[in-house]
């Protein structure tokens, strides 16, 4: 049984567990005042081109977004996100708990553009009900697709000109940053986005968010809601072994190339294949559209997620792909599909 | 520079890298639903002798606080706590950013008695103030002192008696039970107490604390909580490993009992120079009175905290040992204090 | 300038003015203990011919929705809401500001049924999305709908049959019963839903609603969440007062009937002018589609909410009535409509 | 059985009621935008001399505290309160349930000044503890003391030198103001202070608090907040129409005046009969520490809280006075314990 259920299924990159050990006896500061978190901020600040940046790092993508989220609120403000958005729907209520209202907007491919936005603050006109403050998209999207330059651009101007905080969610960041079909480059988004974070727990690392607040008003006594929200690791020396391994050289890039590669490959052979997607995404997950019999077939060797009903004979299932996937497992898949097609003698449409 | 500031300031015990090298390409599932974390769990649960608790692995104490104590409380209730509780200002205001109020009780030694807590109770009268509901105890206490088993039967049956939860912070409970004044069996707390952990950070592990739900109504739906509180990690085998690895065997209390043996030594080294301690502590945090000239001196070479003060000429500092303290250092250190003491002919009371 | 915008444009009932007067040098007990309140509470469980019901007296709805719904949850427990609900958008966040998510199910009549309630659940599978536990409705709905018994029972037994409380928001209930459409009575609700309240705000009194708890399980402890809420008001007995005149007779009932026999006479009018209506609500709040030009003339002379575009040259607006609103006011309104028709020339569909 | 137990036993004062009647059928705007509120907003301004302040009516202390407290502050940041501060015990925790901390001061007279403050920002040194932000301060104290104009001047000016946020709970603000030992004016206030209250409900109101943003800071989307918190009447005008009434000439002021007149007769009389105080309180409040023989025997005749014990003979009681109490009732109270005393022949100390 080979699994594509997640990008999250294996431990870390070997060299961040070299690293580990490496460093394992040195005696250091608790809390994320240790010198590798140190080293990795800078580093990171470095890679952005800009030093007027806080970076912070967090264990993993919920508590992320809530410890940030929460930090920049004030009580009746609200957030606005895609209704595939992962704090909406994936993270038990964890930003409502913090007090905040998620505004949620109808979208078919997972992104946000300014129509959408203008239309939530249309409707939010006065104390009576919430007031529309951060936007949060995620990138790529929860369903894979991502933002481009021009894009991103546009709704950053627009969140600029309406007072709104532009927040990104990272968690996959580096396979959005390798696509294909991205141009932006991560110096670009100190500029276009009020915070935004770069995820290891899915690119390599055991644990690990890296948050990145670009806006100045947003960065004082962050610390304080880290400590708040249980995200001040005593040994936080852990996240920052681990960043400063993934960032001292190209090892973070070279990773999400790696699992968009593999993605492209079973998107290929997939579509030759005759199949259609769900979305067409460009990143480490894919949406084929694949007939019942099929599937089952396919659940055989395979663990991944049936994503959603098409009609009556065919459905969509979640193919996700990572830095540990092998390209064996990959072509062993492809060969086990075009073996059930033959065998079934599957009519394609 | 040697550190005696903390039972954070390094890594993991060599094993536990093992462990995770070992494991690192296996697949298996997210979110804390992987074998290790189910074998942790069990091994938890035989070495307690009990299959009735419900066992979670969570990052760091204070998440452990926040994420048990919330889901424990209705939003009148409120905790009962000694005014050295961590939750009592030592995490930011955590417990209460979840809407609880803590109540503090003024204690010398850092432990709670059946009269404290009366007389907290004696006080909360009608729906004008808040409703008692939860005491919260650390084992050992913030400044190293510890229960004895009898004193928490009493405690125990003060709280059922009085319709209270009893949690304890286990953060560095195995100091508590090597301890060589302590009577308590890790057995014994599953019938003592309705929630509690134990301490991974501060014992041998990356991250990671095992809580312990003990009483039937309070273990509904916690895996909604820790998910809501953003600690439920992806890669959640991360926390199985480490407990896995320090439960497998007498991982665990083997390292606790490093950890006491150096502070042992410590003290009694301590105590033969002709100094006092600011508290009887049995534990692996020790708080000696030391001349203020001593402690500038050995502030050259070891790095601790100052305490507070005592008198104009003397201050308590606290020397914290762990699993990871070397004897060669501990010895080192009594030297150099001998050496100082001898070349400052500093008077002794 | 007459108003049709709402049911609180005026003070309170004459009645409600005289008891206040009546009782106001008697000294008697702060927040809610004094003898009106008793009184009151006592009449209101005879009205609904059972003993075994908390009733409870705040003094606005957001109050009552906020104090009730985060007293009867647990932090991970979800509220499931009409896409019209007040609390999902006409109240500031307040929900989500103690913690809790409103999931939004869209619906046409602001009406929830069975599907509704069940596909909610459907999406709710795991600890990863928040726990669906309350269902919100309120009767009559937002836009003037209303339950009837069928549908009510239907709901209830939906609700039981899976582990959910209902709780009926009854700002407008005085009007739902009174429809004559409605087939539902006060004693019914304590049978079919597990709290629900009893505006008096909008019908007839200063400020007050009247919180009835049914289900046993949510009873307990609830003046210590009003008192933590800001809901419980040191001259309580101003509750009691209003809540004991509104029911010492018919007066409450009465007061429901003429405002909506006033918005009977106003739908039939426009109905015979050839109207038609945005939705077909039996209650005191009427939703008319007139010509723009038409709504034009009328605000000169009349105050109204333009409740949402309907094609080019239509809007539906919105008529309330109150037991204030004067039959004398509601013929000028048609004549001036009809003057205006006349004048206009206005071409009707 | 005449009560002393608070100043919120009776109504409300009778040109509170005939200005309800005035207004009663003049149809106005909702949610506190009705002319009477305007009114009085633009009265409590030119009473303060002041254009440049925000002014919202809310229905009582607690909802006031809970409301302006929680949108003044950040999610760490925390509050200071002496010991008997209202907020700390007397309100369930309500703001806590907003999130927010309070730092108890253990203070002998109810009153902070600088040096309790800075003892608390000297304790709370990092983001390992929440961040003190705002000083709560009540006055007249919940034990019936007073702040002069140079005292509150020195919190002011500490306050401001820290960058702290003063904010003073004025539920009985009226008998602060007015007593001979004060100096203060209502219009020294917005100076002094970022955010205080007038309080009506203890002062000739059914329910109302004025609350005074002084600070610009404080102000912003503040009716969000209120919304939020369920402070925002539908019939506002409840409010409005008491503030104008208590506003338009000197019956605020006259009415504590006669409160505290009566206080100063029982102060008075009770002195000379040679009994002590608990407290030296120059307020409408009044703790006479009574041989507890004779508090029994008052018990028969007047309702009075016992506050607390004082040695084995003796307690001290809280006597109440307020715009309502009667000069024959304090005289015959004078007369029954002067009856009591000869009766029981009770040695005075």
């Amino acid at each position: 049984m080979y699994s594509f259920k997640n990008d999250y299924s294996e431990g870390a990159h070997p060299r961040i567990l070299e690293a580990l050990i490496e460093s394992n006896f040195k005696q250091d500061e608790g809390y994320g005042e240790d010198c590798y978190t140190r080293k990795a901020v800078d580093l990171l600040k470095e890679r952005m081109g800009r030093n007027d940046l806080d970076i912070h790092l967090l264990s993993g993508g919920t508590q992320t977004n809530l410890t940030a989220i929460s930090a920049f609120l004030r009580p009746h403000e609200a957030v606005i996100a895609a209704n595939t958005g992962h704090i909406l729907v994936h993270e038990t209520g964890a930003i409502e708990a913090t007090g905040h209202k998620i505004i949620s907007i109808e979208v078919e491919d997972g992104k946000l553009n300014d129509s959408h936005i203008k239309a939530a603050l249309d409707l939010h006109t006065d104390e009576h009900m919430v007031k529309p403050k951060l936007v949060y998209i995620s990138n790529p999207t929860e369903i894979g697709t991502i933002y481009n330059k021009y894009e991103l651009e546009q709704l950053s101007r627009f969140c600029k000109e309406n007072n709104l905080f532009l927040f990104m969610d990272g968690a996959r960041l580096g396979s959005a940053l390798c696509s294909e079909e991205s141009n932006l480059e991560l110096s670009d988004l100190g500029r276009l986005v009020d915070a935004f974070y770069i995820g290891g727990t899915k690119n390599g690392a055991l644990i690990g968010e890296a948050l990145v607040i670009c806006r100045q008003s947003l960065k004082e006594d962050f610390r304080f809601h880290m400590k708040q929200k249980g995200a001040l690791l005593a040994k936080g020396r852990l996240l920052g072994i681990q960043f400063l391994e993934l960032f001292r050289d190209n090892l973070y890039i070279d990773l999400a190339k790696h699992a968009n590669k593999m993605a492209d490959i079973l998107r290929a052979e997939i579509s030759r294949a005759g199949f259609r997607f769900l979305v067409n995404s460009p990143s480490n997950q894919l949406f084929p559209i694949l007939p019942n019999r099929l599937i089952t077939d396919l659940q055989k060797d395979y663990a991944f997620f049936v994503w959603s009903k098409v009609d009556a004979e065919n459905s969509a299932i979640r193919l996700v792909t990572s830095w540990a996937t092998k390209e064996e497992a990959i072509l062993a898949f492809i060969e086990d599909m075009e073996k059930a097609l033959e065998g079934d003698n599957v009519i394609l449409k």
